[in-house]
C-alpha cells in the first residue's frame, strides 16, 4: 500500500488522458455540443451524485447494481455517482422546468461513472454528451434528434458511420392486433432475442420467425416489413422508418433489426445506435421514451447520448498545436500572436530552449521563424 | 422516501445548473482554458476516483475526513473522490509525464467534490480549473503564471479584483537567520495567526509583531518589510513581491500579508489567492510549491486554480443565445443561418410558435424578422 511506485498507480478502469488525448477530448465535447447548441438545445448542467434511491427510481440504461454507491458522512443517507446524464435530465425537465412550455430542448456533456464498464473497453468513467427533446416523441421529432447527432459527429471528423434502427415495442403492438398469441409475450420476445425459429414454432408464433427475416440492410429491411404488413398494422412504423433512414442517409449507412430490444428496454417506438469504422462499440444510441412526472403522469420525449472516449480512443479531434518558442526578453512580442491564435511557450531560464520546450516556431528579433 | 415530490430534490450540497448559468458555467471554463492553453499550458484529465491511500498521501488543500469515499465493489479497495486536481496534476508529472522535460506545463479543468465545502457557500461539487508549471519555483515562473491567472479571469469578463499575497515560509527563514527564537517556532506561528503581539512578547519573540503590522496594501507593505530587512535577509523575498505587484498591477490591486498561513500550509515560499468584487469567496489562489516523486525526490513547481462556480454565481458568463425561429417547411434556409453563427429553433408542428419556443427572431420565406 506504501510502495512508493504504487502511488502512480490508478483503480482499475480508471485512467489518465495526458496530451493529446486529454485536449482531444475536451475538442471534441466542445464541437459536439456547439452542434446540438445551434439547433436551440439548451445546457443544463445537473450534479455528480444523488441520493440512490431518487437515481434507481428513474434509472433507464444502468441498472442499481451497476451504481457506485457510498453513505454520506453528512446526511447519512446513501448517495450514488450518476451512471448516466438521460435521467437526470429527464427529472429535471419533470421538476424544476415542468412549467416551461414544450417541446423543450436541452444539452448536457458530464463523466458518468458504474461499478462495470457500460460500453466496450475496461472504462468506469466515461464522457457522455447528449440532447433530449421532451414534448414529444412524433417522428419528426425524431428525426430532428437523429440529424443532429449524425451532423455533430461529422462536424467532430466521424466517417463511415452506420445507423441501427430498432422497433422496441413491436412485439407487443403486433400481439396486440393481427397476430394475437396464446404463449407469454415475453417468451415470444426471448425467442426472438435468440432468433431463434424453432422456439416461436413450438410457442404457437411461428408467423413471428418473418421478423428475424426482417433484420438487415434498411431497402431489403423495408421491403419484408411491408411485406408482412397485414391490414396496416405497421404502417405508421414504415413510415417512421422511412424517414429516419432518408434523415440519416447524407451521414450514414442504415440497418434496420425490427425486434432488437438489447439495451433499448426504456425506449418506447424507435431506437437507434450510431456505429463507426474505427471506433470499438457504439458511438451513441438514443430513441423515443417517457418522462415520469413527480405528480403522476407521463410526458413523450426523444433523445441521444454519444460517448466521447471511443471517439478519442479512435484518434479523433488530436490536432496537435504549433507551439511557438518566445526567448527571454521577447515576452511583449507574445501577447499579440497570442491574440491571432498563436500558443506561445516562454523561456525562464537560458535552459529552456525550443527542442526542449517542443516548439515548432521561434520568435527571433520579434520575427517568426519555422524551425 | 417514495414521496413522489422527493425525488426531484438533491442531497445537501449538490445543486442542478440550469438554463442560462449551466451554459454560462461551460462558457467560463471554455473562456479560462483557452488562456491557459495560448501560453502552451497542455491539458491533462485525470480521473474523478483514486485509491484513497493514494490521494490522501499527495492530498495538499484538502484533509483525508474531507474525502467521499467508498469500497470498490469491484477491487474491494477504499476508493475516493477527488477533492482537487492539483495533487492528481503533480503524480502525473511525477510519474507518466517524468520523461518530459522542464519546466513542464499542464492545465486541467473538471469537477471535484468533497464531504464539506471547501470554499464559501454551500455546494459540495464545484468545477476547478488550473494550471501548474513543474520544475520551476523561480519568482519568474510565479509572475507567469499569476500573469495568465489574472489575463484568464480578466477575459472571463471579471473586473475589480485583488490579489493577497503571502510568505508561508517567512517565519521559518526569519527564525533560522536574524531572528533566533528559543520557543517553539509553531507557537509563534500560532502567535502571529492571532496577531497576538502579546502572546509573541510572552514567547521572547517580540521583534515579530513587526510583520503584524507589515500587513497591508502592497506599497506600505514593501516599505515596513525593507524596514525590517535586517542584514539582507529578506532581500530575495522583497525583490520576489516586488516583480509580483508589478505583475498583477494592471488587473488588480495588491495586499501583502507576510505570514499570512490559511489554506497556503503546502506552499513554499509564496502564496496568492484572487478576489474580485460580487464574488463570493475565493475566485482562485496559487503558489509555489513541491512535487514528490515515487522514487524519493522532490521537485519545484508552481500554480494556481480558479473556481468557477463563484463566476456564475456572480453573474459572469451568461449571455444569453438569440433564438431564432423556424417554421414549418423552412428547415433549409436554417441550416445556413447556424453556419453564420444562429441559434435555429425547429417547430415541429403548428402549435410551436416563437412566443412558446422563446425566440427572439423568426424566418419568413427566407427573411429575418426581429421580433
Amino acid at each position: 500500500m506504501t510502495d512508493p511506485i504504487s502511488k502512480g498507480l490508478l483503480p482499475e478502469g480508471f485512467r489518465d488522458r495526458l496530451p493529446p488525448q486529454a485536449e482531444a477530448a475536451a475538442d471534441l465535447l466542445r464541437t459536439l455540443l456547439d452542434q446540438v447548441s445551434a439547433h436551440g438545445y439548451e445546457r443544463v448542467s445537473p450534479p455528480l451524485v444523488e441520493f440512490e434511491d431518487s437515481l434507481v427510481t428513474r434509472l433507464s440504461s444502468a441498472r442499481p447494481q451497476d451504481l457506485l454507491r457510498f453513505v454520506d458522512p453528512l446526511s447519512q443517507r446513501t448517495l450514488a455517482l450518476r451512471p448516466d446524464i438521460t435521467a437526470q435530465v429527464g427529472r429535471i425537465a419533470a421538476t424544476r422546468m415542468a412549467h416551461i412550455a414544450r417541446p423543450l430542448r436541452l444539452a448536457y456533456g458530464g463523466p458518468v461513472l458504474r461499478v462495470r464498464p457500460a460500453q466496450v473497453g475496461p472504462q468506469r468513467e466515461a464522457m457522455q454528451m447528449g440532447a433530449e427533446l421532451i414534448g414529444s416523441d412524433h417522428v419528426d421529432a425524431v428525426a430532428e434528434l437523429l440529424g443532429i447527432a449524425l451532423e455533430a459527429l461529422a462536424a467532430a471528423g466521424l466517417a463511415d458511420m452506420s445507423v441501427d434502427l430498432t422497433l422496441p415495442d413491436l412485439v407487443g403492438t403486433l400481439a396486440a392486433g393481427p397476430w394475437p398469441v396464446t404463449a407469454p409475450l415475453a417468451d415470444v420476445q426471448t425467442a426472438l432475442d435468440g432468433k431463434d425459429a424453432a422456439a416461436l414454432q413450438a410457442l404457437g408464433a411461428a408467423q413471428y420467425s418473418t421478423l428475424i427475416e426482417a433484420a438487415g440492410p434498411s431497402d431489403s429491411a423495408l421491403a419484408r416489413l411491408k411485406a408482412l404488413n397485414v391490414s396496416g398494422a405497421l404502417n405508421t412504423r414504415i413510415a417512421g422508418l422511412e424517414r429516419l433512414v432518408a434523415t440519416a442517409a447524407p451521414h450514414a449507412a442504415v440497418t434496420i433489426d425490427p425486434t432488437e430490444r438489447h439495451g433499448f428496454e426504456y425506449q418506447t417506438w424507435i431506437g437507434f445506435s450510431v456505429f463507426a469504422a474505427g471506433v470499438r462499440g457504439e458511438v451513441g444510441r438514443g430513441g423515443t421514451y417517457l418522462v415520469r412526472h413527480p405528480g403522476g403522469g407521463e410526458e413523450t420525449a426523444v433523445g441521444f447520448s454519444l460517448y466521447v472516449d471511443g471517439l478519442v480512443d479512435a484518434g479523433l479531434g488530436a490536432s496537435r498545436r504549433r507551439r511557438l518558442f518566445v526567448p527571454l526578453g521577447e515576452a511583449a512580442h507574445a501577447a499579440k500572436l497570442r491574440a491571432e491564435g498563436w500558443t506561445t511557450v516562454a523561456a525562464l531560464t537560458d535552459a529552456d530552449t525550443p527542442t526542449r520546450l517542443r516548439c515548432d516556431y521561434a520568435l527571433a528579433n520579434g520575427e517568426l521563424v519555422k524551425l
